[in-house]
């Protein structure tokens, strides 16, 4: 069950979990193409409606999707599709997963708060009753951790103190209300597993990159592909602003360094966790990423790609709108993907060239939301200090239909 | 401005503002009178309202307290309320408070999220915009940390991992999703104090007793006093039962040990943190307790002062509701406190007569209410691993009058 299956991520999972022979079904509420919208772009690469993909999905596998519209904040709502489809797994990316969305202004930060936080609530409550033997694969993100002065541990680590010792969770540092929000889950989802006896892996993955996974063998299968200020993440920006003829915009230093990892290389990992849960009743925590990059590292790589391909690209360093440290150590631990086989087989210099093709297929589309690229690091963009706090309407939980 | 000033100890840390001189105004949305009427119990000390206690005041101690009935959940209320106070300080007691009550299910457990997190999210917007130089006093609580096998650090602590340091965020183990609130509230403090440099004290504070404090000059200005399974902390609890001819209800083997302080202690510790602020535009963690006792301890502490009184009590553990240790390490540092001369004036031992005297005076009121008493531990009462997944309504923030 991959709630949040319409997702950049969500939807390849999903491809590739039927592609490996599993029964597959899903549920979203297609809130990521409405905000988009709301933001003034779309996805670079077009993107069928979800008929037409659960068709094209059949058209290709042979497969059945069982898909069913609905929000996560309706405890009724996910509490009978669990009811209905008794699964083995599943996989939560039903979640606002952007930082700068949830630093627009108040009604956005309380937005990403409620969701997030009452949706993984009420998925807890709904396995505890009609699945409280499957595994829960929770999408978090390592910016949970922060930028520490040590290294970042798998969730979890020995910690002496006074003489004494214990094993305690890692200290969280996040950098936005989104990323906050994700904390609070992965603390809700460890109390849960403690008190009711659940099962949970939860996936601290650095910022995704790609264009496409393997399963994607026909237009129709292609995934969203966000590059505005608000939803895309930077690399993938990186590549649209070389394709669009824009410079690129590392914020600030540009020293921030993450773990990234391909598209590809994220649902391969994913797809071991699933087919490799911990024990009953256990909280595993894993750390996913392949390689630890600086972002002025990838501008650089991406100038140099878009440079042989004839694109002329400039990086151009903006303020950085964000609240963090622009030159940091960072040394992400990792062991449960190594011990289950896991070797990253793509890398960002040798995924560049093909996400900078992919996209000039589609750069007409680009161009057309130019506006709401450059919003980055602008005085008109997000910015973490000048928050507003308007109250624009959000749809609550209780005005959602029954 | 204290938020929650109806409460146990809102009321009576604003009369202590009020005698030492200082202008005080406060909310509430008199949640707490409703919710424990709700579990079929009532204030074992009777309160006047909140019109009545205002009166009260202006005829004690000559002074004007500006009082406004709302909901911190209501952006529009706490931001017109700051705005028109411009507050040097706010104490935030506005949340919903009680472990056993957000366990009892669903609704309950997503009520206490919604409340205390989007609450808070509301004041610190509030905050940033109209009172940015105000210091937020924030009400947490010990049962945060949890009981890790380690000292725990009064909220930050160095760490040394593989060879390099940090100073980090004391891991938080939460025992309830009430605890959990707290915790995640304390992180979006936190990180409101990092991207707009408010000033912020997080009080942990470990459980509170006492029937009375030296400004309570009259009758009509007690404060509440809870003793029901649900709103009762444990010597508070024990102290009832005594006096209603109950036995006394430790969980299990009762070695659960904590951080115990008077009311009195209380709201002397907290006035000196308000008139102690932390440097502008950080955040301030502070333990505060006055002795460790395992609840054990406290039961034979009360029979023995009740027997002295001719009580004749009974210790009968119960079941443990709760997912916890029963015996731990537990040793919880101060500094902050103490560095501002706090000594408490008040102990266990010696507090247990005059809260068993004032109760004996209220001994029909708690007899009446002997069933919500008995509830504890029992098959129908609260637990932690069978809470339900039934949705009763709770009023929603959307619900709430504009």
């Amino acid at each position: 069950m991959v709630l949040g299956i319409d997702g950049y991520l969500g939807w390849p999972l999903a491809l590739r979990m039927i592609a490996r022979g599993h029964e597959v079904c899903g549920a979203d509420n297609f809130y990521t193409r409405k905000a988009v919208e709301e933001v003034g772009s779309w996805s670079a690469i077009p993107i069928p409606s979800m008929e037409e993909r659960v068709k094209a999905v059949k058209r290709v596998f042979g497969a059945d999707l069982h898909f069913k519209e609905g929000d996560l904040r309706d405890y009724n709502f996910i509490s009978s599709f669990i009811e209905e489809e008794r699964p083995d797994a599943i996989i939560d990316f039903a979640e606002q997963r952007s930082a700068p969305y949830s630093q627009i202004d108040l009604s956005h930060a309380v937005f990403t708060m409620e969701n997030n936080v009452i949706g993984t609530m009420n998925l807890l409550y709904a396995m505890k009753e009609s699945a409280p033997n499957a595994h829960l694969l929770k999408m978090g993100t390592l910016g949970e951790y922060g930028t520490p002065n040590i290294d970042i541990a798998e969730g979890y680590f020995e910690v002496e103190y006074h003489g004494r010792k214990d094993r305690l969770p890692f200290p969280r540092q996040a950098g936005s209300w989104y990323h906050w929000s994700k904390v609070h889950d992965s603390n809700n989802i460890s109390f849960a597993v403690k008190i009711w006896g659940l099962t949970a892996t939860d996936v601290h993955q650095g910022p995704v990159y790609g264009t496409r996974t393997e399963d994607m063998k026909d237009d129709e299968l292609r995934t969203r592909f966000d590059f505005d200020e608000v939803w895309g993440t930077v690399l993938n920006r990186y590549c649209v602003e070389a394709v669009a003829g824009l410079p690129l915009t590392p914020y600030g230093e540009g020293g921030q360094t993450r773990g990234f990892i391909s598209l590809e290389d994220s649902v391969t990992a994913l797809s071991l966790l699933l087919e490799h849960p911990p024990e009953q009743g256990t909280m595993r925590v894993v750390n996913q990423y392949a390689e630890s990059r600086s972002v002025m590292e990838l501008a650089n790589m991406v100038k140099k790609a878009g440079d042989e391909m004839g694109l002329n690209v400039q990086i151009k360093p903006v303020p950085d709108p964000r609240v963090e440290a622009q030159r940091h150590y960072y040394n992400v631990e990792r062991y449960v993907l190594p011990s289950l086989g896991f070797k990253p087989s793509h890398t960002v210099e040798g995924e560049i060239p093909v996400m900078l093709r992919d996209l000039m297929k589609y750069r007409d589309r680009l161009i057309e939301k130019r506006d709401a690229i450059l919003l980055a690091g602008s005085n008109a963009g997000v910015n973490w200090r000048q928050t507003s706090n308007k109250v624009v309407k959000k749809p609550l939980r209780s005005e959602l239909k029954a």
